[in-house]
């Protein structure tokens, strides 16, 4: 298994990424394909005993920045360490790429240089929401605005992915939406309930309101990129700020000191269970090769997380996996629409 | 001060709603007007010791149910405790209307029946997130489908709300978006933004990325209906998510049980500061007069803190603050319009 990892994209590059990328090859056995400034990456193997004589060293000086527009990355960075390794990935010579630079632009150049699976109308951004059992939450924000079609295949794909990477058998497949009535939401979500409820391919559970996300109502919950984006991260910020109030509170006196002491260990457990460096990063899903976007913040757990996830979505094979469901569900179509045809014509 | 209340309104009613209410008298000594069946509210007066020769009962056995569809509450159910209370303060009977009804049929018979201000496009229901300090949240669900122009009206509507009844000299206005950039969101957000911006009445500091709600951002977070809906919900859902994981964790072992022990004060502080109930209910903003949306699930404390934001919305004045606010802002519009056509023909 080969991960191509950008090693120059994010807030610590390269010194976590390469940090996580090496623990990642120590604890899961893989083989890499480091793109970035050879200097820094030779210099940071020798810091961290790294042998680098098992991996490949890609380099490139140019460097995609946080706030980069994605197509001025897409003319302008085409030497980047981002666009270098998806264009390695594209040409087979590695089986998932990891990166966690600037998500417009590396959902945009994965989009265009590796490719969307035939059918594909939009790629989507998923995301694993911390709960127990996760949720896979797409789109996350890649696209603000959809149409029922782009939300149907995201279904399909969160489906294919929960199948495979999280062996679900016939994951729950939600609706994001402001009630649960068939009648709730705006005129997108109306036709995409039908849309999802005539789908006889995933398990349809209906609409989910934002409340019981936490609360084991589905393994997949398909939204627009917009309200996805929020959703995601309301239950980021909401995650913090419980966490910063419990810690405050255990640091009030010496009393609550050593209620600290005597509940650490379940404290601490509750810190990872919300912690997302331990959920990697958000698979990009649609595409004809893996690609894992990593938080911009990603110290090297979170790219060690995403090396094993990356490892997983290209071992289960999911990117066939979506491209036979799709291809399935767009024959299904046609023939309805066939069927309808030849029913007019008998008329 | 007259607060008229439904007293046959939500999961709890009458009980919970007449002891709210009769706690409220005593602590706030407001004034009742009490829409309702009469048997019922004597029999619970007698029994909760409540006198009621100070205050009115007016009666119907007529109830909206939680599934209620508003049209047919406005005319199947023109005698219910709902549409009843709602006249009563349109004739100016009391001074502001408290009911736990369902949402969608009190926000459409308020809209018809106490009216809009003039110049009002939508009202809108505000709830206040349990952060510190308060947010105020609008839309929270009523219109999920909107313009620039309804979130640009409910921008000043939330602006005057914070400024009256919290006394917030300048409240800071955001927009929740997917982004801080100006260029972030869907075409609605983009050009919100630029209508909030040259707004010069209110103080305008940008788009609020979710993950940002709680950690003191903004005082009034604007945005649409179905946005709104499900961030109030992702934050109630992720509120009580940590308080049962933080119980169960608690109840582990006896070790975890004397931490327990030490620390409950802090904790049950926590328990407050997310109580919904603590909050009262969800002012509705943009009627001539004050509307409080409780709780479907309140129960007495919930409706005692509703009944105190009612005689706050009251007193303070807020809708004729929101009607100046409006007037203003629409001569403003038609200025900028004539001033613009003088242009025109000067050319």
């Amino acid at each position: 298994m080969k991960i191509i990892i950008d090693a120059m994209g994010g807030d610590h590059a390269p010194d976590e990424i390469l940090k996580g990328a090496f623990d990642a090859v120590r604890e899961y056995g893989v083989e890499l394909i480091i793109v970035g400034d050879e200097k820094q990456i030779t210099h940071l193997s020798n810091v961290n005993s790294f042998d680098l004589t098992q991996h490949r060293v890609v380099h490139t000086d140019v460097v995609v920045n946080m706030d980069d527009d994605p197509m001025v990355v897409l003319h302008a960075k085409k030497e980047s360490s981002l666009c270098t390794g998806l264009r390695l990935l594209a040409a087979g010579e590695g089986d998932a790429f990891v990166s966690a630079a600037n998500t417009g632009a590396l959902f945009t150049a994965a989009s265009l240089i590796v490719r969307k699976i035939p059918g594909v109308q939009r790629a989507a951004i998923a995301s694993i929401l911390p709960m127990t059992p996760p949720v896979l939450l797409l789109d996350s924000g890649a696209n603000v605005t959809v149409t029922e079609d782009y939300l149907e295949q995201f279904a399909v794909m969160g489906n294919a992915y929960m199948k495979s990477v999280h062996a679900i058998e016939r994951p729950r497949v939600g609706l994001l939406n402001n009630g649960s009535e068939a009648c709730k939401g705006t005129q997108l979500q109306i036709d995409t309930y039908k849309r999802l409820e005539s789908n006889g391919k995933i398990n349809f559970v209906g609409n989910i309101e934002a409340n019981n996300i936490p609360f084991d109502a589905c393994d997949v919950l398909v939204t627009d990129g917009f309200s996805g984006n929020i959703t995601l991260k309301a239950i980021e910020g909401m995650g913090k700020m419980m966490l910063s109030t419990l810690k405050n509170c255990f640091y009030t006196n010496i009393r609550t000191k050593t209620a600290a002491v005597l509940i650490n260990e379940e404290i601490r457990q509750i810190k990872r269970d919300f912690d997302p460096s331990e959920y990697g990063g958000a698979p990009l899903l649609g595409l004809r090769k893996p690609v894992i976007k990593a938080h911009g913040s990603s110290k090297a757990k979170a790219i060690k997380s995403a090396i094993r996830q990356a490892k997983d979505y290209a071992v289960t094979g999911v990117a066939d996996e979506i491209a036979n469901d799709i291809k399935k569900m767009i024959d299904a179509r046609h023939e309805q629409v066939d069927n309808a045809a030849v029913m007019e014509e008998i008329k």
